[in-house]
């Protein structure tokens, strides 16, 4: 099953609504340009690769009803406004933009749409290469345990096949690890507030049968501190040209921790979340602010099995809710793409992509 | 009001019980030793210097029923085994033996009752003196402000008037400067996973006005990155001699962010919370270890305004829940004691307490 696909009528696209997980499984329906963008924007999707792959959707959404280059304009904007970090999200719009463009108004519906599945399938063929090119690490350190013991990775948030169209990010070394036989346990960041790790990564894992354990976004220091943590593999929303990473908030924070206790960090960055013309992440990355309500406001199952949503602050307390950061290339021990690891440095990614090179 | 006080008969001790807020506000009364160590164990008493002054009403409690010295053995051992972190909990159970052991049976009860008494008024004449001590450092960084600019302050759980028996720690010296007139905006860490700053340290400024803003435990690394804090102040369970600190998990991360970005780090840590025998808090330091639930429910109002709790995590997947981690002294910018600011090592506590010279 892939997060996203054409429906079988062929007049509109089918998702997994992941506001739903993991207390219910729900398909949800796309057939205009509204919902694509509502889904990005209210998170029936999300995940910096699934961002790209459902605007590039909405975009065939949008041409199939108008495809003048005013509505091509109007749709690339309008989706392009949903989420203001990934930049996945611009990259697949101007793919998409750029193909249909150049052809004839009656011919554009039908290029975008092959347009859309063809990066669907290289999604799931990039995140491929990401486990092939993640696995040497983990078997490294399960190399050096002792045959009674677990090679131990913590995660933070969700990139795993729930964030991507499949096969998943960061996630996509350890279920290649998983698969391979190796005795792998991950320990999953719950992410506050919106809880993609207690929900998607944790739901994930348990359907795939890897061992984990959920733990308070609080608890990755100390267990790092006490030699519980080989590995961090988190994903990343958008990549410098210098190797500064966004992701969701408070991987900085677990980054400090895995420096300051010697433990790798590395970033699962398909070549997609990777913007060229950036060059210092904290002052040039826009961090999305999102609604106090996500912080306010928890949905869980009650005793009797229903799915509510009960609000945790003092009626009158203010919240703020910014939803990415920013870690230093400094703090990041390698990037993980398609084409292999590198280090987190403008050189690193030269070296794997030549025809981008960064201009400091 | 207080946190904890003798009840107005004479035969009870009664309590804020703290599991209830913010939704609710309710009086327990705890007639037994067994009253006073659930309370503890359960949290409806918690923070380091409240577990020691209920633990100190706790051997009244049990004197008043028998006074023997076995009784009085049993006592102090099971309260003791309550919780293992915070070291006020040990201090206030052998300072109440050591008063009332030399005496006859029939004077134990009445000597615990005055000892209790004495150590909830010393709690409150610590906390001014954090208060005093800690008010110049805020005013420090208001004298740097423009006129329309506050005082950022982030702080992690509660270390509030209801951590303690009235005042509080870390926020005595933020009450004390908003009652000075200083402008000060505090940020909450909400402190997953008993949310102890959105439930608590959030009540407890809304009910004194002072502005505040609650946000996930993910956040304060991106605030402290965009220069949105001046200054953290947490608490402490538990201070080593050496100036390492145990406190509520993830307040090892906030330390580390607050390194990374140049951001004064603060320690309200009045001289009961001192642990004179310990040198190296990661070693030696015991960190508790609570339910896997605590992560797993969450509890709050359903829209109806009636409280409830929810399940959170996938069923079948597992939780951990270590409840404190430990600060490095070379990440605390000063200790807050009772008698002043000092540097967090063996020699700043020294010039401070003479008389408990840490034997390194």
């Amino acid at each position: 099953m892939r997060t996203i696909w054409l429906a079988a009528d062929g007049s509109a696209v089918e998702i997994i609504d992941q506001t739903r997980l993991p207390h219910g499984f729900a398909i949800a329906r796309l057939e205009t340009l509204a919902d694509a963008a509502h889904a990005i924007r209210a998170m029936l999707v999300r995940g910096a690769p699934l961002i790209g792959a459902t605007a590039a959707w909405g975009l065939w959404l949008a041409l199939c009803r108008d495809a003048t280059d005013a509505a091509l304009a109007q749709a690339h904007a309008t989706l392009l406004a949903t989420r203001p970090t990934a930049v996945n999200l611009r990259w697949a719009l101007d793919r998409v933009r750029a193909r249909v463009a150049p052809l004839p108004a009656t011919e554009r519906a039908a290029a975008a749409r092959g347009l859309a599945i063809a990066m669907c399938d290289e999604d799931v063929a990039l995140n491929r290469g990401i486990a092939s090119a993640g696995l040497p690490l983990i078997r490294a350190i399960a190399a050096r345990k002792r045959p009674d013991e677990r090679v131990n990775i913590l995660t933070h948030c969700n990139a795993g096949w729930l964030a991507a169209v499949d096969v998943g990010t960061a996630t996509a070394p350890i279920y290649a690890a998983h698969d391979a036989g190796l005795a792998v346990h991950v320990w999953v960041d719950e992410t506050r507030p919106r809880n993609q790790g207690a929900s998607l990564t944790a739901w994930e894992l348990l359907n795939h049968g890897v061992p984990h354990t959920v733990i308070a976004d609080n608890a990755g220091g100390h267990l790092m501190q006490h030699g519980h943590v080989d590995l961090v593999i988190v994903g990343t929303d958008r990549t410098t040209a210098t190797g500064d990473v966004a992701n969701k908030i408070g991987t900085y924070l677990k980054a400090l921790a895995a420096h300051d206790n010697g433990v790798p960090f590395y970033v699962a960055a398909p070549s997609p979340s990777i913007d060229w013309t950036l060059h210092d992440g904290r002052r040039e990355i826009p961090i999305e602010e999102r609604g106090a309500e996500e912080l306010a406001q928890i949905t869980g199952r009650l005793a009797d099995g229903t799915v509510a949503s009960v609000s945790v602050l003092p009626a009158g307390s203010a919240a703020a809710n910014p939803a990415f950061d920013v870690t230093p290339a400094r703090l990041v021990t390698g990037l993980i793409t398609e084409r292999g690891v590198c280090s987190a440095t403008a050189e690193g990614l030269r070296t794997l992509f030549p025809g981008h090179a960064s201009k400091p």
